[in-house]
């Protein structure tokens, strides 16, 4: 097989590719240690073994030996069940090229001649549509065919990277029979589920194949022509109101929105056609002033799996779909990669460290689908859902997440993410160039890169100062936040830079147009998302009845019991009584109960992804203010 | 056949029946003007005529045809589509009964006489379900086959009580034909779309054929042992979580729970079981203090289209179905009746002059299934919905409207609603009391009654104050509110009462617990919920930087333009420059923008039930507080 670039990370743009930013060689990043090396270790020792017993459980292994012959038991599951198997065959990709496992491979190279079992002599390959006796295409609306086959490809172009193409060949046959029966010029079909877009550009960079591009343009250019006009949804729901070229606002179901953007921006990355660019820049905007959770979740709607109208974004009803997470953060890193831009870097971070890592537990066995910003109580993670895309894709997000830390250009390295970790880079006309990165992020704010190794040519080291910063230092000189701090020199081994962001706690107020947190403020500490849970109150107080100060600052407190450790916050506020209020719902604004004793209370703040590991009492986010 | 009650209003309890209050006869209140009297025209008039001509269109008769063998054409629509047809029956009853109408009285017959050819032999019908080649009773969670049946035996009780025998007798044997298959005392199931429980009670009082009453507490009883595990919703969808004697929350899909509690009181009322009734008080208490809109509509969520969380009431994503307001009214009249009490009254008023009237438009040829509190725009009526449940439900309610207004007991005659309109009863041992009530409500709180006839023993004529009244007097003395205000005496003809209620404008606050209007207030006026569009505000000014003061009262103004003359409100506010805000969703409490100017602004707010008449630009009922 050809490959187009030696590199082997999730995202390989071509040579000829628009990018300003690329990902490192395989293993170029190697996170030693802290949250993000804790995950990762939780997410191989704990998370896919248990991902490989549930799709035994849920009958999604079985499924494809039902459709290879091997069995004859009936089929389960919803219509996608297939892409649950991909999505946890590329973790097992990048998992085994991160850290070599022979229970890893093995389970891997049954699994993928499992698949080649169950595929088609044309290269057609899908359980559901193989058993349940209905026509192949007829439902593109909701039959996920073509979001299955895009979930393949992508497991496939990972198993290559790591250096097993067997399940690639499986995905190219899929690709071709996708080439034969959509390419036509005339043909106006489309999925309903964006995904199979990102997928095809990562094939054409894995085979060189540009067939594959090309299908992609396609498949992207016949949305927004109302393909789905008549469906059981609204147009928007399959980001099939406008083309996308020229639509600036980002509508829909919000993974389908998400993973359409991110393939959306990997095609103007390989084609040069500025109006996608244009269209993802002005969809990030709509998206980040007004349809963007404080945590980076997107989706304010149960119906729908929906992104809402502008600055509807409850709290309560979030949906933030852990999928629509990884979707995002996907699709930042192209617009990372394409652009330089910190501000892309700055929403991975945020959307990494709340919205994302809230979608499983600390012990990694057992996962939310919806990740609210608030819950009066009865939420409760589970061990495995009957719609199954969540569980896996954490996985690979995970076992891939030391790809998204650090960049490389003609220029220098790039360091994105903060992690203790080595960074090992080749710059060209420089050569290769090995960090030593060291810090306690994100619950410190120190960071230490030292030059492990390097040519003597000149080079430039680039580190994120993330937006957040309020007060940022590289070497002791203050720097502005938001932005790339670069410090450029002829470095030699043993050189070091100390990068000194202000992680104290701080107040966050929502833009007044937010209906639903009107009057509340939220606290963050660094990169990371507080909240309060009815688990850490005085007895007898109600979390629905407590407001927080905010002409006192919050300041760090012991870590809380029973949550690894996570530094905890303690904020000044009150327990307010609402007594007078019993039972009414309304009152003539003349004839208010007077207003009950507020007690001061000093209360205690957990990381938002914590929330829900100690039972499954209430949750908020945003808090009243009392002021 | 044979009648319990000559009394033929829309709820007939029993001689037996627990009740404080009693419907009057047949044509007791006629309605002669006003608002309701022209929203009883516009119905006559206009909206049941172009109900017949869309059921035609949607196919919904010619469903029935087909089932009757008299159409060979493909049948249409949704599963419970029947249940319109049964809806617009009923309405055609009531409407007759109360003023006759050759053509209405032609259409009724005609109707009538294809669903009684529709019906099979044994009595089943359901034109789905006869037509689709599926089982019987094979899908009671999703089939609404005894929904059906029930909209089914109370157009057939209607029609009896106008007059028209012939589709009772159709109803019955649909009712004995459940009794067959349902009653069985050993028999699990119950039906997944509660209706048939309070229309088989009416069945009961209507043919004082108990089997039916029977059935009615068995289909009731068996809900709460999870029938419905497994389904496609969590069990609270169902009314299956827990017994109903006993359940003190009121939960799941809003307009099953609504229905489901109209049966239970109903129930309870020729039953006597007092569990019932504790259950449906504490379900009230629970629904008015943690669940109700300010507008009397019921269901914060679009998905389940449930009534949601305590406190979770978002304007902007309510959905507070139409249905579901004349559900509640429903409700509310059967615990009115039972117990007499003013609040009952005040809820189906609340409910009436906005969740309810809101549903139509004022041309009366539109309708909205969800009645949000808030919109962004783009919001509006349809002329008909493939989920049509609405309106001809709509229509029966405005049919129907007079039995609402006055009731009856040995003491005397009672005053619930207020209309220009003639009210006559037959007091025991007091023998016919005519009454002329004359008043501009609900626009004036001026409400004048003349005893136009009666005779010379003593008795009580009982007024209601609502609750929202902040001043109230009867012949110029001061009256509490929230309270029936009796007068008893000898009365002679001629004899007048004086009512004063004030409806002066007034701002209201929602329970600080309301998260989703935390900082806002509403408008109301006397019954009268306001609201303020956007066709409203300056130009340049939008809407969702609009805030109101708190510290001037609202005053009376003029008619807004093309809204049929109803009364404006004009409120002291500003709009505010959020340019500081533009593109971030969250600031730090230390870098907010400085607020840039509040420009006063005079608001003119309109009754929430005329909005989006006018187009469909934004809408608030709670705006934030500027104070």
């Amino acid at each position: 097989m050809d490959s187009v670039q030696g590199s082997a990370s999730c995202v390989v743009p071509t040579a000829a590719a628009r990018v300003r930013l690329r990902p490192l060689e395989p293993t170029g990043v190697q996170i030693l240690g802290g949250l993000l090396g804790d995950r990762q270790r939780v997410n191989r020792e704990v998370t896919i073994p248990h991902g490989t017993e549930q799709l035994e459980r849920a009958g999604t292994f079985e499924n494809l030996r039902v459709a290879a012959g091997r069995s004859q038991r009936g089929r389960r599951g919803m219509v996608f069940s297939d892409s649950d198997v991909y999505k946890w065959l590329e973790a097992l990709a990048w998992e085994t090229q991160r850290q070599p496992s022979p229970e890893l491979e093995r389970l891997a190279t049954e699994t993928t001649e499992l698949v080649a079992a169950a595929q088609q002599p044309d290269g057609y390959l899908n359980s559901y549509w193989q058993l349940e006796g209905r026509e192949r295409w007829s439902d593109l609306e909701m039959g996920h065919e073509l979001y299955c086959a895009g979930h393949l490809l992508q497991a496939g172009v990972a198993a290559a990277r790591a250096g097993s193409p067997r399940l690639l060949g499986i995905a190219r046959r899929v690709g071709d029979l996708l080439v034969d029966v959509f390419g036509s010029d005339s043909d106006p079909r489309t999925d309903g589920h964006p995904e199979i877009e990102v997928a095809l550009v990562e094939l054409y960079r894995e085979t060189a194949d540009r067939r594959y591009l090309d299908l992609a343009d396609k498949l992207t250019s016949r949305r927004g022509h109302g393909f789905f006009a008549g469906g059981r949804f609204e147009l928007s729901y399959y980001q099939d109101v406008e083309p996308v070229r020229g639509s600036r606002s980002i509508v829909g179901h919000a993974v389908r929105a998400l993973y359409l953007a991110a393939g959306v921006t990997d095609l103007y990355a390989e084609t040069g056609d500025a109006a996608l660019l244009d269209a993802m820049l002005a969809q990030w905007d709509d998206l980040v002033s007004t349809k963007l959770y404080l945590t980076g979740g997107v989706g304010s709607r149960h119906e729908g799996e929906a992104i809402g109208d502008p600055y509807e974004l409850p709290p309560d009803r979030a949906y933030c779909e852990t999928c629509a997470s990884i979707a995002s953060i996907m699709w930042n890193w192209r617009l990372l990669l394409v652009t330089g831009e910190s501000r892309f870097a700055d929403l991975i971070e945020r959307t990494l460290y709340n919205g994302f890592l809230a979608g499983h537990s600390l012990d990694g066995r057992s996962f939310f689908y919806a990740n609210p910003l608030q819950s009066r109580g009865g939420d409760a993670r589970h061990s495995w859902n009957p719609v199954a895309c969540c569980p896996p894709n954490i996985m690979r997000l995970l076992a891939s997440l030391h790809h998204y830390l650090a960049t490389v250009n003609d220029r220098g390295v790039q360091l994105h993410q903060y992690a203790t970790s080595t960074v090992r880079a080749v710059v060209p006309s420089v050569g290769p160039v090995e960090l030593a990165v060291e810090t306690g992020y994100p619950w410190s704010g120190s960071v230490t890169v030292e030059v492990v190794a390097c040519s003597d040519a000149e080079w430039t080291l680039s580190l994120r100062v993330p937006a957040w910063a309020r007060r940022a230092g590289v070497d002791g000189a203050a720097v502005e936040p938001a932005c790339n701090a670069e410090v450029t020199r002829r470095w030699k081994p043993g050189d070091r830079v100390e990068l000194e962001l202000d992680v104290s706690p701080r107040l966050t107020l929502p833009n007044p147009r937010i209906d639903a947190v009107r009057g509340c403020v939220a606290l963050e500490r660094g990169p990371v998302v507080y909240c309060f849970e009815q688990a850490d109150l005085a007895a007898g107080a109600n979390l629905d009845d407590v407001a927080l100060r905010t002409d006192a600052a919050p300041t760090d407190s012991d870590p809380p019991a029973r949550l690894g450790g996570v530094p905890g916050v303690s904020v000044a506020g009150v327990v307010r009584d609402v007594e007078g209020w019993k039972r009414a719902g309304y009152l003539d604004v003349r004839e208010l109960p007077r207003d009950g004793a507020a007690t001061p209370a000093r209360l205690l703040a957990i990381p938002y992804f914590t929330w829900a590991n100690r039972g499954d009492g209430g949750m908020r986010a945003w808090l009243p203010r009392f002021d």
